[in-house]
């Protein structure tokens, strides 16, 4: 079973927050996409590599979702934590929890698929090639 | 019952697409974002006016989501429907489908909870008040 | 001569606005971009198209600037015209002026060029063609 | 004379970039923002403890504008230079330079003005009071 962790760190600036003085919620939407992206740079993957090793479009969006714990506002330092250990056989599923300090400001997950154009219809292909590839670049002690 | 409908016209630019080429997806919760308080200001109800009525900071996300159908890109002209059919003790859900001609873009919600600081913790307060405030700026045909 | 005008109404949302409750300034730089390529695409003329037939990767920004006049904030309706009037050999000038009502927001400038990859190096191409492709998509009225 | 410099990292993601793969200008903005306002809490100074301690609505802006040397893309890591080393009667500027390696990105500025609402009015009072403050929190070695 593969199992991936990653862990960004978000300075949340005047500018994410609306004028209740929270952060706007799309936002965090953001977040988590700059922490999948992070994850893939950080294996040598980003979107252009992947694509290419994999004949794809990229590793779009097929659902997601998010539940607000707490509030964060300008000047929070906010860890998010994604976790990948869900994979189905066209989606993978990342799970993303973000803390400052030890209160939980909200969890949240994205099912992305690995897309192509077939026909000229975008359609979601076979994930298993991106597990191999993140299975290939993984470190046999990070994955347990 | 008390049915509530609005529909917002999104024109996807450049720059709400991403290096696909297609929309950046945190950019369909701006835009969720944006129909609510287009609906809000329809009923002369801006953030502040709302938030003085009822005495709260305003109605924030408890939680959201979205499914992907099929892509938008840049030039697409979008219509957002929003329906607001389902009151809870203290919340609000707003539900969401995003329209490109009569190809589905996304479906997706938000729960809205009436936020007010009690004792220094953000709290939700009874949606109640928000819903009489609504029922009383709705036309009767138009709430059917 | 070849005078190009162009306007985009924005309504300006809650989530546009900072913790002071006014515009995120950056965000009118999003929406002179948005008015730009809503004046191409009122042209036939999306990026894609663009790109294709002058044969470049688009037309990026060299420089910009904007002078901010008076405050704007959630609920307000902002008009942008967009004026063309200033070509050189490999630029051409944009500027924009945002009134609500007949009160001035803000006035800005784009200058942009026309990039194409020269040996691995991003470079700004003449612009004529840019600029008959425009002049053979205006209306003799409109372009006076 | 008060010189004041910061320095902020910012990492490109994917979701900051457009069609053309480059990073979509306004954001340079968002993060000229960003980094005054990290320059501001590292002197424990966040926009909610300035406005209170200088009685205004907060520094806002008046100009702003950018020139675009070398493009940005999802994967870079930019440092943005701020300095601040001119000051005027009621206003203060901030020239920015972003950097990649030692490749110039961009560079520009912003000018703050102190608001305070004056008879209904937005209006830019004296600086003297932010530059006050920021001298007594600017440690003399760094102040040069």
């Amino acid at each position: 079973m593969l199992i991936l962790m990653y862990q960004h760190t978000i300075h949340i600036s005047f500018g994410d927050c609306d004028p209740v003085g929270l952060t706007f919620y799309p936002n965090y939407f953001k977040w988590f996409d700059a922490t999948y992206h992070a994850f893939l740079t950080s294996r040598g993957l980003d979107y252009k590599t992947l694509a290419d090793k994999l004949d794809c479009l990229g590793t779009g969006l097929i659902d997601c979702g998010a539940s607000f714990r707490s509030p964060a506002k300008a000047g929070d330092v906010m860890v998010l934590r994604m976790t990948i250990n869900n994979w189905r056989e066209k989606t993978l599923r990342l799970d993303y929890i973000g803390m400052i300090k030890d209160r939980t400001v909200l969890e949240g997950f994205e099912v992305r698929g690995l897309f192509k154009y077939i026909n000229n219809d975008l359609k979601a292909a076979p994930i298993a090639p991106l597990r191999q590839l993140l299975d290939s670049t993984t470190d046999p002690v990070q994955a347990s």
